[in-house]
């Protein structure tokens, strides 16, 4: 079998990518799909946070593994530059477990709080880890669901807020999905946002992703130009993960917004023609971002 | 916290009324909820199967565990008279598990062949159970989604296909979800199909879900009129979960059809102004159906 969850998760948007009804715009591949029910255009997708692999009960409280595990599906509804609508959540709650009322409450909380309600839910106690999984549906505003297959060579390549630092600062379990952002940059820059997606496993590993997806030769990042967190430096923006922060790229000569949405806005580098995701050190020194990523629990 | 699965879903239900806005149609406690998605209503629910709980891997194959999956909750958006129109997945895998692959490609291949293609999921190792949790979205077809809170005193209680012994069997893994069945019957009753659900907790438990989600003092069904299955009795077919036929109710005065959609209905019952649920077993004996319901993994 594939060895790794990114393998594995190639392994099945490989098979469905073809045998796709009409309904679905948007299959398998990006942070989410787009399906037509009814005509109309519905953004779905599913994220799941699972105790000692996106966190530890030592260290989080229930309240922010609750919040985590809504504001990791609505940062996906950020990314494709949508609005939530509302979200189901299926629970795993490990046998005995004394937290299982406070954990719904929070989480329902959360989930309006964020815009995205929670209608529908499943829950199984079981000799196991504390899991949720949470689909989130949302509706697309801006005319167009923002993809991250859309970059062309020469676009400026950009983030939102800061990089790096991100499980030891809390702000993986504290962070603001940027849906006023994905919004407002599809709204400012129009056709000139030309692909986003949000920063789950770092820097090094997303950018790749958009790079491969768009079908461009390589994208490269100059390092002094990242957003780094407080005492973070280059290695920890482009290699630590769970930033949920916007990637995006603009077009060539369309003006990079210094802010969006009340978050900072930093160009970082360029897509170019080839060379693969690297980041450019100073002095001629440039590195392959590959094999710098981040993986959950690894 | 609350002690059992079905108290611990009434507290997150009854937290979450009052407190939904707009968009949010049905809220949580039908077997899916309806929201407004650009104006157009979309169901959407969850359910998850979990090793131990739901199936276990010495006796059912990984094609069946993943077809499982897909229809339970496909099974739901039957209950509620729309149609499928695609799936997000969840999936918890047992570190050094070597099915997944093979896992991945069943639950591509059943949702499409059910009308739900898997248009996105999220896959983790764990050390844990095997975990799918399946998210379906759907449409109203019929013009209204049916619920189960419409039953009134008089209503003919019916259902469809025979009942009990689904584990022993083998139905709970390979049963066909009664999407074709639940639109037929608000296609051929409109208005005189007052209430519908999905049987998975077993009619006993079901039935009174039902009562008190209509808020109606009872419902009497016949031990004798239950279509059971071939080796079962009424205690199997009132106390076994996992059935997946639709349980509903018809005005009375409305005649109830014999077969819809290729299946058989029958007619088992009424609903009563008081009594709660009960069967008759005939020479005046009455039993309540409380506590004879059923609960997966226990």
């Amino acid at each position: 079998m594939a060895a790794s969850e990114n393998e594995l998760l190639g392994a099945i948007y490989g098979r469905a990518a073809g045998a796709l009804p009409a309904e679905v715009v948007v299959g398998p591949g990006d942070d989410m799909a787009v399906v037509r029910v009814g005509g109309r255009a519905v953004l779905i997708g599913v994220d799941q946070v699972i105790e000692g692999v996106h966190f530890a009960l030592d260290r989080e409280s229930i309240d922010r593994v609750a919040y985590k595990a809504v504001a990791r599906s609505v940062s996906d509804v950020a990314a494709m530059a949508g609005e939530p609508t509302a979200a189901v959540v299926s629970t795993m709650l490990p046998r005995g477990a004394g937290y299982g009322d406070e954990l719904a409450a929070a989480v329902h909380r959360h989930g309006l709080a964020m815009g995205c309600p929670v209608v529908g839910g499943d829950i199984a106690m079981v000799d196991g880890p504390l899991q949720l999984s949470v689909t989130v549906i949302g509706a697309l505003t801006g005319g167009r669901a923002m993809l991250r297959s859309g970059a062309r060579v020469g676009d400026a390549v950009c983030v939102t807020g800061v990089l790096g630092g991100s499980l030891g600062s809390g702000w993986h379990a504290a962070f603001e999905p940027r849906v006023a952002a994905g919004r407002a940059l599809l709204e400012a820059l129009g056709d000139g946002l030309t692909a986003m997606m949000d920063l789950s496993d770092g820097l090094a590993m997303d950018l790749g992703r958009l790079v491969e997806a768009s079908g461009v030769g390589g994208a490269a990042v100059d390092a002094e130009r990242l957003p780094c967190r407080a005492g973070c430096g280059w290695e920890a923006a482009v290699g630590d993960g769970e930033d949920y922060e916007l990637l995006f790229t603009v077009a060539d000569g369309v003006e990079v917004p210094g802010e969006v949405g009340g978050v900072a806005v930093t160009r970082i580098g360029e897509v170019t023609a080839e060379g693969g995701a690297v980041v450019r050190l100073g002095g001629g020194v440039v590195l392959s971002l590959k094999g710098r990523g981040w993986e959950h629990g690894r």
